[in-house]
């Protein structure tokens, strides 16, 4: 494959999320060859593909062309290819039938899912990573309270309108909110024979509270505000089985037709291949400057990556995180270059947030070294200014605003779309 | 099927597209119950979908649920489904397992493409009707550059950057013009092994100029405005065969990856079901009036309908046509309630337009009885305004004239994404 000029060292990037993209962003135009490998030519905002998948947002909002961001520094290359290993011997990764050679390497590639050992679960309960999940939600959503709005089965109706959303982290919270909102207002007035703010959303937390990684008083606050919404929280259990009418919760059977994934994680297959120590989550235990052991060459940054150091627990997988360590990476591969030793990484930890609906959040802020508990209304502006503050590219960032405003204002979303053959989803399921 | 109180009549409208909509709006409110079927959840604005095609815009901006549009009224009635065939003797419309009987029937079904009897070849060159249809081509599209980027071979790269629309009506020059665009501003930065400015996009017409339905000058210009923007345009000739690896036209055979198909239609096979004279095409040829012979329960508007009065020749398949008589239809119903009778149809033809790219257009706008020609930024204007006054709620025309700003003084398009697999398009045809 060819690379272009080789006479100066060439840094490869595999993954295109907030690690990876930061990563390459502070190489451009830097003395050095960067090809940044992804699987899809976007980067993408995932802190908000929950907005996705409840139809406030379209795909195109949230996601910034990998090729657009990196355009103007002509020693950057973008790669649309999936990366299957990397040949640490041979300094290359293997992408397809392509291989691509480095002299240092930057792993960003991220986690999926985990559904411990149920594989079958993903297809009954789909999970949030991509935008192809979050289309697929979407569907799911849109398709319940049509199904429900035709059927004349009492018990298939019931199903259809109760919404389970299985794990109570950031994103579980997100999607349970926005769910009962939709209900309650977007789509009020929109059936003839079904109240779709009579539908039920339920949270399964296997821990006493939601949001583990929260400090207690703004855990209860979330669940208070939740419970505001409408939504039903059942903690310190988990879920036992899934089927497609249903699942199992302890000894209950929930009817339910539309199921989501929001528990547990497991690291990208590419960390494996490393030879470097994983965690039981798959994740590649670093060293206290990201390098791989015995591969000072190598780097791995964001989910991928198990960072023990700072905390003892290893480091949460979220986006500042991804990106603190794509930058340090970086700056560490410049150091290297010039003779001198990758340096220790440290976390600037400001703080966490999650947003439960309108005006509804809460946000844990690290500042001036006390640390902010906001709930509520104030919780929800400081999460919103955020948010938009860090969304890649401005027009993203405006068009984003606009339709947060329109939605807020409004009580509408835009993106009601359901695309792809529904023939199937308008039976009952077999 | 429960379809509300039965003492009023109930009008059924099948389609939800312009002239379903417009015949369903004015019968808001109204004193009769009115159920609107479609098989999608949303109104499509379809004179923008090339839009979509091309990555200016995102689904939800052209896209419009239904339910939220007719939401006021509770007259009204949306039902999820594909309606399989009307049974005119036992005045009910067959959709899947479910019977909807009607007292008056609205047929708004529209069309499809046709493929001339080669239906092997809508793999080969999508048409655009839907929006999955315009995220397929967007996605061809963005992957033959992404091909192109990566193949070593010269002849298949160059075979990646031709692109051929077939058919060189309002859709084949908007398409051909979008496309051309993209490949010169778009992206003329994002890739570092080929020089996406030198794609070459080709026009296919029967006719000796493209734009059949307007003026000659206009078409003359409208051939110089492409050409300008670096458009082949081969009139006079027709695809004869289609493979994975190009097509011929006449003699030649032009190797290219991206066909796009944008020459001629066929109306729904709804049509058929009623029993009435039906045209080539597959349209009902309709009364006057817009009903059926023998059935005036039942009146065809839009695509669907040949109506052959006004000019000689049937109506074209637009929007104003569609429009006009989905209102017409709904006025002809509340008269025939009133014990009047059904009145014959007018078009009013205010014109036509087609758009070739930034600041290129042509107009052809009837006003005080004489025909105004337009052309360039004028004409250009001229379809901007238009559109933008007739997207359909508020939230998508902001939303869709802001994009047209931002990608106006960018020369940026946001909607690049490449979703679903796409490994299968990174290798060469078989």
């Amino acid at each position: 494959m060819k690379t272009g000029n080789g006479a100066r060292p060439h840094v490869v990037i595999v993954g295109g999320g907030f690690g990876g993209l930061e990563a390459a962003k502070a190489l451009e135009c830097e003395d050095v060859r960067v090809t940044l490998i992804d699987r899809t030519n976007y980067h993408l905002f995932q802190p908000l593909l929950y907005q996705v998948a409840t139809a406030a947002l379209s795909p195109a909002d949230i996601a910034a062309p990998l090729r657009a961001v990196l355009s103007e520094c002509r020693n950057m290359e973008v790669v649309l290819a999936e990366v299957q290993a990397v040949d640490v011997n041979a300094h290359c990764v293997k992408a397809g039938d392509v291989n691509v050679g480095y002299d240092y390497l930057i792993l960003a590639t991220g986690s999926r899912h985990s559904y411990f050992g149920h594989a079958e679960w993903e297809r009954l309960a789909p999970g949030l990573k991509s935008l192809e999940d979050a289309v697929e939600i979407r569907r799911r959503l849109l398709m319940a309270f049509e199904f429900a709005e035709k059927t004349s089965d009492e018990a298939a109706r019931k199903a259809a309108m109760t919404f389970v959303v299985i794990g109570g982290g950031p994103t579980g919270v997100e999607m349970a909110g926005a769910i009962a909102e939709i209900a309650r207002y977007t789509l009020a007035k929109d059936f003839r024979h079904i109240n779709p703010s009579t539908a039920r959303v339920i949270v399964i937390e296997g821990q006493p509270l939601v949001l583990a990684a929260f400090p207690e008083d703004l855990r209860k606050s979330a669940t208070k505000q939740l419970q505001d919404l409408g939504v039903e929280i059942r903690t310190g259990v988990h879920a036992t089985d899934l089927t497609d009418e249903g699942l199992k919760v302890g000894d209950e059977f929930i009817p339910c037709r539309v199921k989501i994934w929001a528990a547990g994680n497991t690291a990208s297959f590419v960390g494996k291949s490393t030879g470097a120590p994983l965690d039981r989550a798959g994740r590649v235990i670093v060293n206290d400057d990201l390098t791989v052991p015995a591969h000072p060459e190598i780097q791995v940054v964001g989910d991928l990556a198990n960072f023990p150091y700072q905390t003892g627990e290893p480091l949460p997988g979220v986006s500042p995180v991804a990106m603190q360590q794509g930058r340090h990476a970086a700056r560490n591969i410049l150091a290297m270059i010039d003779g001198r030793k990758p340096q220790r990484f440290y976390y600037w930890d400001k703080g966490s947030m999650a947003t439960i609906g309108r005006n509804k959040a809460v946000a844990d802020v690290h500042i001036f070294k006390t640390s902010l508990h906001l709930s509520g209304l104030i919780a929800w502006m400081v999460w919103l200014f955020i948010h938009v503050l860090f969304l890649v590219g401005f027009r993203n960032r405006v068009a984003v605003l606009f339709q947060w405003a329109w939605a807020y204002f409004t009580f509408n979303k835009g993106a009601r779309l359901i695309t792809r053959n529904f023939q199937a989803e308008l039976r009952p399921p077999a």
